[in-house]
């Protein structure tokens, strides 16, 4: 693996402390599964220095025997288990809402997600063996080893008891057959397939079933999604939705947005990615959505949770052209058409047509 | 129950032979429990008149043990399960895609949708009590009493293995606490929340576990979603997406289109339905889509597969106006805005903001 300073010269770099970067599209789409190097990096603090032999895991809450478990007895105790499965910001494709209006957070292109093979326990199975109850009300809470640098407190989320118990959520340690990097959560992360990236949480330190979802202020106030009428000033966090699985999405990688092209046939390529259903359809429109046509899709597997690579080839004669992508999921849902259709003072769930306008000479 | 005769005179009837018909919306949202009487109608060939006593329904294909059961053996051997869950037809809201380019079939309005408690047994109880084998790529054939009138041969469907096998999926033989009524299905029919009602067989005759996906015209040939640069002379059956799960709606149901309000405060009723996911907020707009204001849901139980019935009072001026609604589900997904954003020649899954326009005089 490269060095984290190798690592950082590869991506697009929003913030040096927290660390958030995402990779340029063109190398997104090189490769469907996505190189921890390429993998867009998404953090709240500090990255934690952690030694894996100290490290131990805690399991508490209402369990009937609670858990402190060292890496070793965690890959021990429990049968491994590989899910490929993208990871993607809540704030993906933000950049492309701040031209309807004001919104807080970094401007993320399209590239604040990637698609891996994820390494690990399930999430379930160390529940089980710390004697889960019943109740379907419950929640189970995660507490990290980084530190929130906006409140100084620890990172805390949760997410709800039934999606922790789905045999695709893990307790991952290998990411594309290796071990994780350090910005990626050493020596442990949460793995959370089609549910926003905040809640698969990196550098995990403490599992606790509750009753009520996490009070950290990450899960009470932030991540929320609202109505356009809603404001920062007028936002009550208490009425707003609490984002977990992420709508259906795509995106043009290839060519860039404002790239020169060549008369005659150019190849379009992309991604789309539809949380817990499958992608049925992708449709490219060379002239900004007035026509549409199917792009291929790159695979047979239309596996949930991992993403759909596509491509077309679009024959374009001289002049500007806004190319435009839309996806349709296996049960016929697609995306809306304008930025405005989505757009909330967060900038959350940026998923309306992606626009890519190119110039032919 | 009312007889046939005055269900018939309470519908909107688009066709007699085959019988169908559709509710008006002000009564379709009147109660949460769509009334038999209430309930649409989607038939595709006359009605079978089934002695209840002489019924018997067949289980063959790839099975241990082909079970031959009447009505009463289905009654005795397995448990009763009840189910709150829309049915909808595939083709429910076309009538606004006409508007955009010629579409084929009866012009739904919004009311090819309802909304029942189904009592019956699990499909999956009785495929077990049948010994089905393994094998992730089966599919359950259904064929059922009635002929189809354009091909005269036996109406046939299916569904993928896994959804037969989901806990929701039912063989009813009641509705909101009633016997069946004749054209619902009488003695029993299949339940298959969220998925398109055509996958929801009435007058269910025999049941097939087989490798390949039902032969009958109806699945290889109809209910195929199609991109909009596709006609009815380039139409490939076996290119089309296959529709099974239904994509997120929502309808304003009172005022009916070109009502006459009062000034002043008027209040605005309809509904949303989010197939296996739940309605997580309903916007409103007074003025075709410029500002949105959140409606109340008016119920705390989101159930997936059940609808949300949603409600808000808006203050209109004197002029014309264009009302809009949108729904959002628990993914943060949306709905598009305009017709020509789903249209497709066979006006499958109309499923932009639904637009009323009325007037204060």
């Amino acid at each position: 693996m490269l060095g984290l300073f190798q690592r950082k010269e590869r991506l697009i770099v929003h913030g040096e402390a927290p660390y958030n970067a995402e990779p340029p599209l063109d190398r997104l789409r090189a490769a469907f599964l996505t190189d921890q190097a390429d993998f867009y990096v998404r953090s709240h603090g500090d990255i934690p220095d952690i030694d894996a032999d100290d490290y131990r895991l805690t399991v508490g809450g209402i369990v009937a025997t609670p858990l402190e478990l060292s890496l070793a007895d965690l890959k021990a105790r429990f049968p491994h288990v590989t899910v490929t499965a993208v990871m993607q910001c809540a704030g993906n494709r933000r950049a492309d809402m701040f031209a309807v209006g004001p919104v807080s957070g970094d401007p993320w292109a399209p590239g604040a997600i990637g698609n891996a093979e994820w390494t690990g326990v399930r999430l379930a199975d160390v529940l089980q063996a710390a004697g889960i109850g019943a109740g379907e009300e419950r929640h189970v809470a995660f507490e990290s080893h980084d530190r929130i640098a906006e409140s100084d407190t620890r990172f805390g989320i949760s997410i709800p008891l039934a999606k922790a118990l789905a045999p695709e959520t893990l307790l991952a340690f290998v990411m594309n057959g290796e071990v994780l990097a350090p910005e990626h959560g050493f020596p442990m992360r949460v793995v959370v397939p089609g549910f926003a990236g905040i809640r698969s949480p990196k550098w995990l330190a403490r599992i606790t079933v509750q009753d009520q979802p996490s009070d950290n202020p990450m899960q009470a106030d932030d991540y929320k999604l609202f109505p356009p009428d809603v404001t920062a000033e007028t936002a009550d966090p208490a009425t707003g939705h609490t984002i977990e699985a992420m709508p259906l999405n795509s995106a043009i990688c290839v060519p860039a947005r404002g790239a020169a092209l060549k008369i005659g046939s150019n190849q379009v390529r992309g991604y789309a990615v539809a949380s817990d259903r499958t992608v049925a359809r992708v449709d490219v429109s060379p002239d900004g959505g007035r026509s549409w046509t199917q792009a291929r899709i790159e695979h047979d597997k239309h596996a949930p949770f991992a993403w759909t690579f596509w491509e077309i080839d679009l024959d374009l004669g001289v002049g500007e052209h806004e190319l435009a992508v839309r996806a349709w999921d296996s049960a016929g849902q697609t995306q809306p058409a304008a930025p405005d259709d989505t757009w909330n003072y967060k900038g959350y769930l940026s998923a309306a047509w992606h626009r890519v306008r190119v110039t032919v000479a």
